[in-house]
């Protein structure tokens, strides 16, 4: 089960996270080893060819990542990410991402998710990453 | 020998992205199959600790991938990037971090490059990347 | 709908590949855009305490992602890995490991899959892989 | 300064690992943060086309880092590999393959190296691949 609600997520998103990038996401859903994050569609996000740029996706699936991890062991800031792989797949539509992320391993000192990424509406991702995160030693109860 | 300057590739990378996080970016040099790109330190690339955030890294390294490739076969805005595998490797100092991009492969679909990035001032690398572009068919002269 | 069927695949597999240590790999399932790969459990790939050694695993996730393209695009030996990344997530059993592999992208020049794998009767992965596979030009039919 | 020659390195893989594979592996230098290893070029490692095939560079670079490693902090046999990112570069000569491992990091839990591989007597890397190894809590002296 976990411990903090996809509204308590976003809420300490926006409060530890001064940039402003972050707004853009939208923690939608949080469950077993899972979480699901929405990046709003936003011209910044823009590369040439008028498609999302490859480092919004990999910061819409680092937070993804960091979103299901939270939600499993609760509010640790200091939780860092020591390893992302991302595969770019497909030019993403101009509309909303989606990002879903599911826990492979959440262990003492390591825990690794895999995130795939989707246009909004269409069934072919646009993006998959597996991250790594490293846990601090103490966790806050 | 590279075809285009440190000059033009920082104009280039000015005037076809948006995003005013690029405006961080200084290339400093750029010579046959390297470049070297400084991203100067600002409060908006921090995170929970006072470090500078992983995403700010990502951007660093795929731009520095990016400026050693255009350096190369000249300024082609629609080359993307299909893969990059970051590794973070230690805390960040409160200063300007330089990433170094080596190309190990120069070929005609893919090119790929390995980024080693460090706090301004120090020796330990605080992350690096490989990361993978893939290069459209046809190429401007 | 698979060009081939999961006993094409392995018989390909066997006479285009003189190492032995495939033939510990049977092809179990092949369906659109996915392969489910098991290898015997064998001593010779055990390391120091007793487990199932990486290089196994990435032989594993790299023969399951292969029998997913070619399932796909017919028997199309000079297919090569560009890049493997591999996650260790827990002791294996002493067990027959299974590797289910689930095709992202199937484009002209590159192919991308991920893998995941578990020791037999266990719903734990042992370890997750992304495998991207360059594609030749001309394919045969 | 290194703690273990490359000789007492050798011994030790060769002692540790029943695959015989590792036969194919000699130990050329170790030095600060660094090791260089030799695959003998083998028949067996061989696929489609007389290349050398991806598991033995896979193996390969994983040896080199386990080799960099334990150079450093001494035999510890249960350190093991959490995540390996390889990239295949060129095809391969039919001639050994020099691996080079740089360790990037060397944590208390984690230490990252890269490799960098060539086809003796060739400049142009046939491979490349960053390696994390988790070290467990408790080290022999």
């Amino acid at each position: 089960m976990p411990r903090m609600t996809a509204e308590e997520l976003e809420q300490f998103l926006y409060s530890h996270f001064p940039d402003t990038a972050h707004r853009a996401f939208k923690v939608e859903r949080v469950d077993e080893m899972f979480a699901q994050v929405r990046m709003r569609y936003d011209r910044r996000h823009l590369r040439p060819g008028g498609t999302i740029s490859g480092p919004s996706l990999m910061m819409l699936s680092d937070t993804a990542m960091y979103m299901a991890l939270l939600g499993m062991i609760g509010p640790v800031a200091l939780a860092v990410t020591t390893n992302l792989n991302i595969n770019f797949l497909r030019k993403p539509e101009q509309a909303d991402v989606i990002a879903e992320c599911k826990l492979l391993k959440l262990g003492k000192r390591l825990a690794v998710g895999e995130v795939t990424m989707y246009s909004e509406g269409d069934h072919a991702p646009v993006a998959h990453a597996t991250v790594t995160y490293s846990i601090p030693p103490e966790r806050p109860h």
